[in-house]
């Protein structure tokens, strides 16, 4: 056994119908989810890529998100249509299907260089 | 902007009481996520390194479960008086927890090398 060779992790947040930050659920995620772990587990995949449900993966503006362990590749607005090319592409592949790709700008982390230390 | 320089999944998953595979919210994994996330938030870590509550990590048997990515930590039977030292020695300090880290081999991963190809 080992670690997992990736590990994609599917925002199913929900928050009440109303809230203006908007939630990855109220979009269809869930069934993104499930989508992704039957069409994994379809192709053998099952014990060496971890489709894994999330809670708030905080870029609730641009959901449905997904990130993928290890290389940090964050994915938005994903639909249902978008999971087969995900996993031909990037899970199989190894390439990140660019266009669904969240520009490092618009996450919500800080840039190292501008973060305090974290030694500090 | 940019990625969360870490981002730690604390198994949240629960399942029905009698569940001979057990879960890590039955071990405390729900208090051990709010303690973690809390005390990132007071070290002003919140937008560099994100505590994020995970569905199952499929680890039920050595919960309650973490991992950290992107270095695919793995942390087992991890309690909430471990919660500071894992920040202090791994998060802050860059170096694992080596006495809750679950070997590979116990991991339910597959070995690459014993791995089907991708591909096929």
């Amino acid at each position: 056994m080992a670690k997992f060779q990736k590990h994609v992790f599917v925002c199913i947040n929900e928050r009440e119908p109303g809230n203006p930050k908007g939630c990855c659920a109220a979009k269809g995620s869930r069934e993104i989810a499930d989508a992704l772990k039957q069409k994994l587990h379809e192709r053998g995949l099952k014990r060496i890529v971890r489709a894994n449900k999330a809670m708030c993966l905080d870029q609730c503006a641009l959901g449905p998100t997904i990130v993928v362990y290890p290389e940090g590749t964050w994915y938005g607005h994903v639909t249902l249509a978008d999971i087969d090319e995900i996993i031909e592409k990037h899970i199989v592949g190894g390439e990140p299907v660019v266009r669904l790709v969240i520009p490092p700008e618009k996450l919500t982390g800080i840039d190292p260089a501008k973060a305090p230390s974290r030694n500090g």
